[in-house]
């Protein structure tokens, strides 16, 4: 029987409320032994909490037996998936992300919603630390048994990373979570990857804008659903109104998106406790109307084909960039192609035909 | 020696003006032999628009000697490409593109400028018609010997259509064209395209936007270097620097673009002659802006390493996607994973393990 580094389950003792006393037994011990792919599949159906962590670290993991294993029990839990809300949530750091997603997630917890929180942040390896990573920005969720929070994965590529929490949304939901966050950093490429996995995505926006939204990437702002300026307390209080008209004005100008939806433009605070259970309430409006329209359903069919073949054009990407020849060539040809004294194209062409010959 | 089919040479009609007797002669012939590369480059280089358009249409080809022969001209030509001004122009259609195109590309070529127009439309095959296909549309710049007017290749993907306009850029530049438009026709994905290999984007808009502006793809505003509000003249005039005043203040709320040029909004009229020397003044105060802050130089070749990492990307896709086996299992996975009745990733696994093995 094969075990499981001790190093690949640390990231499972940020969600360890909840465990049950054989499974922090487990964690204790220094190697711990796989189960079948069927005492997962079980364990998870039934919300056992250590059993879908170890699931996703084997999800996580790079060694081909992980993956085949996790495989596996991932096939078993696709019939029980689908049924949760996947709600995006991205903003620049100092939006106050955290705090929101814990007075969201307290009001869901406490109103006996299942509530998963995942984070995509491939950025987190250079700096070393990860979203989420600081689990005292969420205590009270953390307490809570309805809530299960699960660091950003902290290896591999966008496209590794953003599969492997596409996929663990699946076993979350396997496990019987009702909704589920995938949190983003909001000033990359992760965005656009959160958005094809979720059914509704919320921008968090700091009033008085400017200066604070340099930082985000263009683009963003138009797959939001709502935006949300957080912070709305205070002195901050009009400057936060105001934001909301500019706002509303300016999504005016936008084409309306695929789902028919005007995205709404509204304020909260936090230490107030306002806005809070209404951006709830809106986000609930925002199911009905696509669930009434179809676009629900549409939707979620589009983004399991559109990751189909993200992971067959990743898969193709991992071959070839994985080449330690390749590797080698691309490196010197990009140089050359960059001081413009060979054409991309051809450039491209010599290599790929070594590659296929 | 081989030949060239007539019927590949059609398009070459569009960009007669200016062809000495010779080559059209050579047109009248039912088939042309093909000239070697040394022939077609000095001739390109002579700025002979008949050899030009033959070298493009090489390009265009899908024959494999036609495809090395055009790579042997473009590496002769690579070295004296690179100087033109690189603008994208898009806009839905209604908006007033050509009569825009024309307007400008007069002032243009009667102030001595050697101007190329391009168009990328890969929807083009399945209307059956193409941007500037119409040649009426542009009858008094077409007659000018200092335009060349090209239509969109005919055929192919997105990737393969985009990366030829690439290649017929550098061509142009070679032959001695000083500004290059890429038209596009603002609906499509093809915008993102445009955008990674020109200098500046520039986005038409109608006043009174609503309604005919849903259209136009999400993000394609984000994208535009200027928004020139088309057709402001008689009734229109006010509700086009309404247009304006709301377009500024809904860029203000954008993160500024990484050239650190805050985008102009301007109006326009064709009808009325006005703004369209005044649009050219702005595209060229950006350029001064972005060859003085570095932005310029950094762009051009970060977009030749873009093209070159498409080039790859796409090569790869062609071989795979192109295997008549691939093709049947993707299309019976794709409903499947799309019901939900398999993983995305494992159908994926499971197909490129048998592509490589």
């Amino acid at each position: 029987m094969q075990e499981v580094e001790e190093k690949e389950n640390k990231t499972d003792t940020s969600s360890a409320q909840g465990i049950s006393p054989g499974a922090v037994n487990n964690f204790i011990r220094k190697k711990k032994k796989l189960l079948t792919p069927e005492e997962y599949i079980q364990g998870i159906l039934a919300g056992d909490i250590s059993l879908l962590s170890q699931a996703i670290t084997l999800l996580e993991s790079s060694l081909p037996s992980h993956q085949a294993l996790a495989g596996e029990i991932l096939a078993g839990c696709l019939p029980h998936a689908g049924g949760s809300i996947r709600v995006g949530i991205t903003g620049v750091p100092g939006v106050g992300k955290s705090s929101f997603i814990e007075s969201l997630g307290v009001y869901l917890t406490e109103n006996e919603k299942k509530l998963a929180i995942l984070a995509i942040d491939p950025s987190s390896q250079k700096s070393g630390g990860s979203i989420l990573g600081d689990k005292t920005r969420m205590e009270r969720l953390a307490a809570s048994p309805n809530a299960f929070i699960r660091p950003s994965p902290t290896a591999g590529s966008l496209g590794g990373v953003a599969s492997r929490t596409r996929e663990t949304i699946l076993l979350c939901e396997a496990a019987g979570y009702e909704v589920v966050f995938v949190e983003t950093v909001g000033v990359g490429q992760s965005e656009v990857a959160v958005h094809s996995m979720v059914d509704f995505f919320l921008l968090l926006m700091l009033a008085g804008a400017g200066d604070e939204i340099q930082g985000m990437k263009r683009g963003i702002m138009e797959m939001a659903d709502m935006i949300l300026i957080t912070k709305a307390d205070g002195e901050n209080r009009e400057a936060a109104a105001k934001a909301v008209k500019e706002y509303e004005s300016a999504l005016h100008l936008f084409p309306l998106s695929a789902s028919g939806w005007l995205p709404r433009v509204r304020t909260c605070s936090v230490v107030e406790n306002k806005g809070i259970t209404e951006a709830w309430d809106t986000l609930l409006e925002y199911m009905a109307f696509t669930r009434g329209n179809g676009y629900f359903d549409e939707r979620r069919k589009q983004q399991a084909r559109y990751w189909f073949f993200e992971a067959l054009n990743e898969g193709l990407k991992q071959h070839f960039y994985g080449d330690e020849e390749i590797r080698k060539k691309i490196a010197e040809t990009e140089k050359v192609v960059m001081e413009r004294k060979a054409d991309p194209y051809k450039a491209a062409r010599d290599i790929l035909q070594n590659y296929f010959c």
